[in-house]
Parts: structure tokens; sequence; C-alpha cells
């Protein structure tokens, strides 16, 4: 399985240096080569600028989302929310025709400040629109209700007792996912909630976690579903 | 401390049940204490009228929503989301004044269909509007992530090792909340999530609640704060 991430701030990071990690080839899609590669600032916990980061990871390329597209079966969607759509309507849905998608984006609208609101509530969800944007592709929603590092290192925290939901209407594409969520992540309890529709009460439990985010301090936590 | 329940249906019952049995006084509040006791069906369990369940229970007491609010320190509201402001006003604030209110309602709108969707989101809770009915009471948000058995019974799941999490403006009504939430039903881990703003993530939850219902198909779960 060939695996591109799609965004290169700290989500994309995280999700290619695990993969990386493990030894399999990874493509970072990005808008502009050029811009990503000459942005001289890191992020806001001290990382070096992504050239400096990236040079360090020799099995980690960097190319046009076009490009990333081309080589890759299983395509992160590790974008900010708000752009996302905007990303995948220039690409065009036939670059991503009948591969993988993981949608782990959020609909925040930080426009009012914080917590941050839902842009898309109750009968409608980012999810749909992703899968609708993509109508050849195979649209898996998941990761989204966790910290960058605890998406692909589950067991970090309370030795991955804890919970990961799924929502897509292909199920050899869950199955795939859940694949890697397992296998090269650690997750041991994934909640297959439906078809992508069922992205709504993924995407609407976000309140919820930027208040525990608020009253915990810090964004190390999970639930897990006691049933 | 004297509890009243406003709620005469299955959540009101579960509560009051438990709070008899605990060898407590309670005094169950209704709108028309004649139609309450005239209805001869029971509910979608098979449980029997109230009457016949009430006629059980010696240490509990049927009275009108102003009679009950009387007598009452604290005040579970145990009605619909979809009318638990029009109860309220026409008590009136007064009625309630200084009294602890414990608003476990969910602002579930069933006119599209299942599962419900919210009718407030994002910027305002149906908790913030039930604190700005009652501006003299002291609200506290909290119960309304789980199946009312659980509510009351918490340590029938898992030995109680899942979360609750409550939210409201006076620090002190908070303090008498949480014993009875611990000290009566056994709850272990209650999160204090801030000031009642902070039921927006509580009942923006519920979409996923709903979902995880439909996949486990019962209600016997709740979530844990893994952290």
């Amino acid at each position: 399985m060939k695996i591109a991430v799609f965004g290169t701030g700290m989500v994309g990071k995280t999700i290619a240096d695990k993969i990386h990690s493990l030894g399999e080839p990874v493509t970072m899609g990005t808008r502009s080569m050029e811009k990503t590669m000459a942005a001289d600032e890191g992020d806001h916990d001290g990382n070096p600028p992504f050239s400096a980061w990236i040079a360090e990871r020799e099995g980690i390329r960097l190319a046009t989302y076009l490009d990333a597209a081309a080589v890759a079966d299983l395509v992160f969607l590790a974008l900010p929310g708000e752009v996302v759509l905007e990303v995948l309507k220039q690409i065009g849905p036939a670059a991503l025709a009948g591969k993988i998608i993981i949608d782990l984006t959020n609909p925040l609208d930080f426009s009012n400040g914080m917590p941050p609101t839902l842009s898309i509530v109750n009968d409608d969800s980012l999810g749909e629109r992703v899968q609708a944007a993509l109508p050849e592709s195979r649209v898996v929603k998941t990761l989204n209700s966790v910290t960058a590092s605890l998406m692909v290192s589950p067991g970090a925290l309370a030795d991955g007792d804890h919970s990961m939901f799924m929502a897509g209407n292909d199920t050899g594409a869950k199955a795939e996912v859940e694949k890697v969520l397992r296998g090269w992540f650690g997750w041991k309890d994934i909640i297959d909630l439906g078809d992508i529709g069922q992205a709504r009460g993924m995407e609407m439990y976000l309140p919820l976690w930027l208040r525990l985010w608020g009253a915990a301090g810090n964004a190390n936590f999970n639930i897990k579903i006691v049933r």
C-alpha cells in the first residue's frame, strides 16, 4: 500500500513520520513545493522549518498534491477543515478516483474566537462533503477525534486502552483502513459507526473534545467506549 | 437535602426510584396531577401506568411543579428538551430561586426523523437557556450523556469505571451536585468543565452518543476519559 499525506503541518508531519518509521515510503503533498521548502519558520512548538525536517528523513518525499496522488493507493487528508474542500476541488476528483481517502479533518470555525465552533452540523458533515467532492474515491472518516501524536501512537496513552471510530460507504476501504490503524498505528478498539453520514456524530464530538482539552490542560487524552 | 424531580416519564421515574431506594423522600412534579394519575397506558417497555408505579412507592409523592418546587432544595429537570423551557416559563423563576437545578435535558429535535438533530448548537446551549430562564437559580448541567439507568447506577457498567461531566456557574452548587452524583449514585470520575457555557460541548456530544447507540444496539454504554 503506497501512502500519500496531504498537508505539511504538524498533523501531516506526525503521520508521515510514523509511516516512515515503519520503513514504508510516503509522499507528502503540498500546494507549492517551492513555498513549503522556502518557509523559514518552524511551528509553535519550536520545531524546525519543513525543509530541515524533511532533510533528515530519507524515505519521505515532497511532491505537489497531484504528483503525490498519482503514486498513492491511500491518501491522508491532513489539512485544516477550512481548506480541504478547496484543495480537493483544485486537484479534481479524477486524480483521486478509486483511491482510499482517510478524512481526518474537522469543520472548525475559528472566526468567532476560542473555542472554535463547527461550520457544519446536524444534517451534513465535512466527511460527507469530502465524499461528495470525490465521488469515485473511497472516503473513510477516522482519526479526527484525537491529537496528532495519539493518531499514530495510541499505545502511548494507557497502553492503547481507548477507542477510535470510523465511518464510510465502502466496506473494503474500511477494512484496509482498519489494517493501517490496527497494524501500523496500534489501535485496538475501532468502532465502525456505519456509512459516511455517521461522520456527523464524529465531528460533533469536537466541541466536547475542545472543552476536555481546556479542563485537562493538554491534549493527551481520548475517550474509551465502555460497554 | 430535599429532592424534587420534574417529569414523570422513564427518566423521572428512574431518578425518583433511586432516591427513594436510598430512603430519601422525593417529590415528583408534573403539570397536571389528574392527567398523570389518570393515564392508563404504561411505557414502551411494558411498565405499568404511573398510578400503579407510584402506588408501590410510599416515599414518593406526586405534586404540581409549583408544589414540588416549594419543598425542594434540589430539582432534577427530567423533561424532554422540547418542553423544558416552556415548563420553566409556566412555573416562573421565583418558585425556583436559590435552588439547585440539575439540568439533564438535551436539545433533541425529532422533527426530521431518526437520529434526532440538535435544535441548539455552537454558540448557545439548552443548559445556558435554562440558566437564563432561571436567573436566580443555581443550574448545573450533568447526566445528559448517559441512558437513565446509568445516570443513577453507574456501577452497573464496568464497576463504574467511566466518566461524567458537569458545568455550571455556581461552584457551591457543583459541590452539592457532586455529593449527589458520587455519594448517592456512585459516580467515581466527575469532570468539571467549567461554567454553564461548557454545556455546549456536553450537548453536542449527543449526536455521537446516538450513533454509538445505533452501532452497539443498546444504550448501556458510556465514555471514559482516558488521560
